[in-house]
């Protein structure tokens, strides 16, 4: 049987939406709860992925079948494309697996051409309805269908209006739209060379077509990569019936959400603007009134909403965010789908959402997005500060949390401020649209002049977790000349000053706000206790320092999975013995100057320990090559000689004898523990005298040495004895009964290979994907940038495989060492401390790949015990 | 049953190498034979790994089998240890599984001591020699076993000579070495604080374990890091009734081969020197007679010999190395070996004995050592030069090949000379001992005063194809102070001036002789021709140029394995384009610069097709970063920015833009396709016109065009997509049948891993192993210098992988390549093109992993060749 690529609303349901995408599965459910809604029909995902596949060309079958279904909905709507006397229109949008809002490309109103508006004037009675419909039909099809930017129409538009000397739209009357009809067309034919399409059906395909293409447009492919969605999924269409939100005083158009999506408040929440399109709510042009309102001016619909929202919430058990339309009075249904939320909505919503007995504490572990804690992790400003400050202005609190930053009026300027510079910015902004995606990305806060809480920038900063103040109308921006700012309440900021955002407030301070860190409580420990019920992995930190390590116990962290031993030497009071000790070039200089480093790396060991307080601690030994530690310019070489005594020529010298091509792969890890055996011989003794130190205080440390860069089993053996008599021999010395680990890091790729081998001499494997990724690509992390822009816009990698487990390269490695090493050692230990520790889905691969824990930084801790708990409880959503 | 680990010669047999060494299977071998062999016992190789395990002790039970084995010797000879009337006296030797001459200790003489002394005497009769043997006795077990140094003895001998007024040793009498005997026992007491060792068993357990010890000495490690020993197989040790060739006129030692080690003719060939013991001959301080001689001297023992000597041939069907003693007229056999021959030797004798029907044909491919080869490509002086040359003196031509070279007379200086200043350098020397063995190893020739034939440096220097010219008596050295110098028949040559060598003729030329290339003919020819017959694997080549395709060709090539096309853009008149294709700010600009390259690279490939003629011909696209081909320094881009028409400034951003910090695994190979597609372009173009315009004269070129440095399919489909498109357009345009090949280098591990899904895009593979053994070890080949020092001294590697392919690590993902690779594409064509291509061992283990051709330099092409037959005949000897 031929594949069918076409569905009626009414022949799908919730549970196509791999077919049908979200919007479609779910327009398809509501129809099939009975729900008003405008009938129409989906063009599946695979019909997106064989227009890709037969090179962006729509077969002809699927062209027939989309045929049969518009007869169809003529059919059901009664109505006929085309038709003077009873036209159908369409809306054409868009609608992915995994919601992407605003990425890809609707049309609306499709199916009216010169003949057909008049009949749609005559049977609305409303000539300038029908005509404004028409032209911003011309202006949506030109622009996303054909590729005649939008922005000409505005200009054609204002010129309009300076001849009829008007400011606003509204402003203009039935024939100026006919008018403007009339030049947009003629505007059309000047760029193309061919008339504006007036046929209906080819208006429709090749819409379908955009809708295709925009699948691939620059703003979608960064979104997918943002959240990690993949290309080969496509998108699918949705072809509905068009009602009317602007015909008027009862008609209107709104969005809403079953519970609060900034709080999770157990309440309807949301918007709607009378005489208006769905649109204009969502690109937040106009300022909404509260849904609450609609009660008064349209009961009726009114109160169906309310009951529908109500079967929505039941119905699919998560709050919903709605999308609807009233046509004189009548109530449709337009998108209903999981809303998107803030973490602390997230949260309660979860958590109330098994205390309403709706779902289970397993359920309510897979709806809260792992990444999005990261928001109730971040700072808050000091409440004394706070206080003290003079709020400059106010907007809608859109996305909480506290930022401080630069000003920046455009998303370029962010971007590079933050790229060139390592800037802290705050993106200002009139409203923002999708372009803006990477400019929000890289900001610390967003702040727009225009727009609600269902806006662009709210609903994107909220899934991005940053904050946002929303649509304060008190702003006005002056950024057309080169001194770029703003005004606000008659203060002035210019482009590069500091402004303070509280995104949970909503309120906007000028200049730096000190701030807190995040505190945690009530639902949060409710709810992560769930996750740590039901998750198998260990969530380990990686921390090189007593602060960070109680920070990492505080958000619930089981050990340490990586502590560098060489951040310590970085301090100013280690860099000199620690310099010392490189230029030594004897071995009992370098002995001299690795004995003053002791007593300083030993109570470092000591202050971790007591901060972990009995768990289990990981030391990694001297990592990075030597030269990192050395000045390279002529007079810091000189100053620095001066300090060591040499000459500088000798340090020159030295500098110059540590030099390497490629760094990444040459003297450091183990390799300086061959070449200087003393350094690991004094880092085993700092580690393990301050073990005994701490366990004579009651303690019962068993620190676990781990050896970097391995890729031999002779390599291990070598460092392994260094490490084994000089531990013994202090051991027994201080007359202790002290046990300790020696593990490795796997890292690189032959490491993988040969496990088998490497198992046999240690306790625990520790992978370093960040290395290993790095070398199982050839591909140097530093280098990297260019390559993988090059690689993003020629669509050949998807994610950045340093921020995203490679689970299909790099995870073979994985699986195979952890085959080869249980196969001769079926308890080792297996571990991952490269930054994939922190990524959700590489979690859910970790605990796929039957690894004990993961290591991740303190921030990223709740985190990686959300994903792993959903991995534990659903393979499938966290290992994708 | 406990293991046995130790053998009477008796009990053994010449097929026990792996347990018994070399040296004690042939011992063994004789014994059987009914040969005249001193008796004694073999310790076991399995006793040394023992004695290793152990933490270097040797057990017990060994001692115990060892004190046994002394019993029986003790029964045989007749001879009892410590016996004052009788006394068994024995030489300790080393005997690896492969012949390692020179590198490991051996002690002769043991069992004598105060008492035993006057019964050696009053039983010879020969007061002189009995305490000459004991001084040297406690010499060499001093030295061997005690660690202190035979030097310092050498000073007590020069003393004692300085008081008797005499010059020479043998001026020395009985009384001088009683004394001699007295001063060095002192002074051993005075350096070790006990007593010289006088209970013989004791001496001899002290010299095993010495020998054992020896297996890893700086030298030996060295020697088999050159020759691929593995460090696991440990030495056996041999136990040998002593006896004496210094007992007078009727008494002497010799060496023999039963061919000509240096051309192959049939003939016996060989010195021994009268009243000499068999170290003598071999450390060339006496200049001995030929072996004839001895037919007029002791025509008894000679005649024995040579009936021994052609048994022994024909015993083993090859050319025999043997040690013979004579005592008091009655011959003893020492040693008998496969020996060591010049490459046109192991040619020579490898046919003749397929001719004399005593080997097949596959036998004799398997006894010429491929890495000989090298020794008959090398080139020889200009005929015409050579004539007008004057002879400055003449040596014995020791080692065949011509060399020119700066002099230097220490191994250090030449070792330094190579690696620091990149010189060419000529090792001079009184003789050479196993010390110098890093110095020969890097000299181009190598030139002694003393020695003979089978001295160290002529048995090292053919061993390793190095030319060398011995014994050359006329040379005066003066290396005392700081200016060097020899003196050769009046003419001074100071440190760091050229001089020639003729291996072939022995020789010496001052000053630079041109050379000319190897000539290929008659032996070459007729056996290449059998290595053609048996191997299964293609050999190809890595030629850039016309010229060395050629060169290739006529060394047996069957195709290119590797063009690199880099290498045409550093020629004189590319570069400046080239360079305007970097600089360029646009596309335009870099088609434009890239225009200028192709009628160059097109004609390239003309002519490298056409010297191939017919053969298959990889081409590889563009690899390395681009910025190789910038300069660095201020004054250099200055110039070139005055050149490019930019300015300096321009210039220098755009070096520091594509700076890279490891560029190794950074902007290189089809990223740069990726980044530019019109470079793989315009090298498409190339490739298929240059091919096209070729076969309308009548070729049929089917170019294979190699994609590089592939991690990930959908870069090989970006990248073949580009080729196909530029190719199919061409062919069409030019209404040409031409068939070519896209495939890839596989040097990434990560491609290694998805082999499979790469190959259903790529018909052939090529193993890139060079970068793949790079990232595999996450070792950086430019910075592996010292690491590899470290780790060989630390004994963590035996050899050097990017030498010799890891066969464990790299080549497990090259077997993983295989086996993805061809379960989609069965037929896919899979070689290997990075430098393991021309390295026997690594070629053995391409054989076995069935890889379809290897590619190398050109003049590796016939020890590939070989290398391939071998591994084809015996999968073991080569792959193991």
């Amino acid at each position: 049987m031929a594949a069918k690529y076409v569905y009626l609303f009414s022949e799908g349901n919730g549970t196509m939406k791999e077919l049908l995408g979200g919007k479609g599965a779910n327009l398809a459910e509501m129809t099939n709860l009975g729900m008003p809604v405008p009938q129409g029909f989906t063009v599946t995902t695979e019909a997106c992925t064989r227009y890709y596949e037969d090179d962006k060309i729509i077969a002809d079958e699927i062209i027939d079948e989309i045929y049969a279904n518009v007869k169809k909905m003529e059919e059901i709507t009664g109505k006929n494309f085309g038709d003077v006397n009873n036209p159908l229109l369409v809306s054409v949008r868009s609608g992915a697996r995994a919601s992407m809002p605003g990425m890809m490309d609707t049309v609306l109103n499709l199916g009216l051409n010169d003949e057909v508006v008049i009949g749609l004037a005559k049977l609305t009675n409303n000539e300038r309805f029908a005509y404004d419909s028409y032209r911003r039909f011309i202006q949506m099809f030109s622009d996303v269908v054909m590729e005649v930017s939008k922005k000409n129409f505005e200009e054609i538009i204002d010129e309009l209006k300076d001849e009829k000397g008007v400011k606003l739209d509204n402003e203009l009357d039935a024939d100026d739209m006919k008018e403007l009809v009339k030049r947009f067309k003629n505007y059309f034919k000047e760029q193309k060379g061919v008339d504006f399409p007036s046929e209906p059906k080819e208006q429709l395909i090749e819409s379908v077509k955009a809708v295709f293409r925009s699948w691939n447009n620059e703003r979608a492919i960064i979104y997918r990569r943002m959240n990690e969605i993949p290309g080969s999924w496509g998108t699918a269409v949705n072809v509905q019936a068009m009602v009317f939100g602007n015909m008027g005083g009862t008609s209107g158009s709104g969005v809403a959400f079953t519970r609060n999506p900034a709080t999770g408040e157990r309440k309807l929440y949301g918007e709607y603007l009378l005489d208006a399109q769905g649109e204009d709510v969502v690109a937040g042009i106009r300022t909404p009134q509260s849904i609450e309102e609609m009660k008064e001016t349209l009961p009726d619909a009114y109160n169906k909403f309310v009951a529908i929202a109500n079967t929505l919430e039941k119905h699919y058990k998560d709050m919903q965010d709605m999308e609807f339309t009233i046509e004189n009075e009548k109530l449709y249904m337009l998108q209903t789908r999981n809303g998107k939320r803030t973490a602390a909505a997230a949260l309660k919503i979860a958590v109330d959402l098994v205390e309403e007995g709706m779902i289970t504490e397993q359920e309510s572990i897979l709806k809260v997005e792992p990444k999005q804690l990261d928001a109730l992790l971040h700072p808050q400003f000091e409440q004394k500060a706070l206080k003290a400050a003079k709020i400059a202005g106010k907007g809608l609190a859109a996305s909480p949390g506290a930022a401080c930053g630069k000003v920046y009026f455009t998303a370029e300027d962010a971007v590079k401020a933050v790229n060139d510079r390592k800037e802290k910015v705050i993106l200002v902004r009139l409203e923002t649209s999708p372009e803006d995606i990477e400019g929000m990305h890289v900001s610390e806060g967003i702040l727009t002049v225009r727009g609600g809480n269902t806006s662009h920038a709210a609903v994107v900063a909220r899934g991005m977790g940053t904050c946002c103040v929303c649509g304060c109308g008190d702003i006005e921006i002056h950024d057309e000349s080169q001194d770029k700012y703003f005004t606000l309440n008659g203060e002035k900021v210019n482009q590069g000053d500091y402004i303070s955002l509280d995104g949970s407030a909503g309120n906007i301070y000028i200049g730096q706000l000190p701030t807190v860190a995040a505190e945690i409580t009530g639902d949060f420990e409710k709810f992560m206790a769930w996750a740590d019920k039901y998750k198998r992995l260990k969530i380990r930190t990686n921390a090189d320092s007593p602060s960070d390590a109680a920070k990492a116990v505080e958000f619930g962290a089981e050990g340490i999975g990586l502590c560098r031993t060489e951040h310590m030497f970085f301090e100013a009071d280690r860099i000199m013995p620690f310099r010392e000790m490189i230029v030594a070039k004897t071995v009992e200089q370098r002995k001299a100057a690795l004995d003053k480093l002791l007593p300083m790396q030993r109570s470092d060991f000591e202050g971790i320990f007591k901060a972990m307080n009995g768990f289990p601690v990981t030391i990694r030994f001297l990592d990075p090559p030597l030269h990192e530690f050395l000045p390279t310019k002529a007079e810091d070489i000189a100053s620095l000689a001066k300090e060591l005594d040499i000459t500088a020529e000798e340090l020159e010298a030295i500098v110059v004898s540590l030099h390497e091509l490629n760094p990444m792969m040459g003297h450091r890890g183990c390799r300086l523990a061959v070449s200087y055996p003393e350094i690991a011989e004094m880092q085993t003794r700092a580690v393990i005298e301050a073990a005994i130190s701490v366990n004579k205080n009651g303690m019962s440390v068993v620190p676990e040495i781990m050896i970097p860069l391995i890729c031999d089993i002779n390599e291990l053996k070598f460092v392994k004895k260094i490490v084994v008599e000089t531990a013994d021999n202090i051991i027994k010395s201080a007359g202790v009964d002290l046990k300790y680990q020696v593990g490795t890091m796997i890292e690189i790729p032959r490491a993988c290979l040969l496990a088998d081998e490497i198992a046999s001499e240690a306790d625990f494997f520790s992978f370093g994907t960040n290395d290993l990724t790095q070398m199982t690509y050839g591909l140097s992390r530093d280098d990297a940038n260019k390559i993988l822009d090059d690689y993003f816009t020629a669509k050949i990698f998807e994610a950045d495989p340093t921020a995203r487990l490679d689970q299909s390269g790099v995870g073979k490695l994985v699986k195979m060492t952890v085959e080869l090493g249980r196969k001769v050692k079926p308890g080792i230990k297996l571990g991952i401390c490269g930054e994939h520790g922190g990524d959700p889905s590489s979690i859910g691969f970790c605990h796929n790949a039957g690894l004990d824990y993961v290591s991740c930084s303190p921030f990223r801790v709740p985190i990686a015990r959300l994903a792993a708990a959903q991995a534990a409880i659903s393979g499938v959503k966290a290992g994708e």
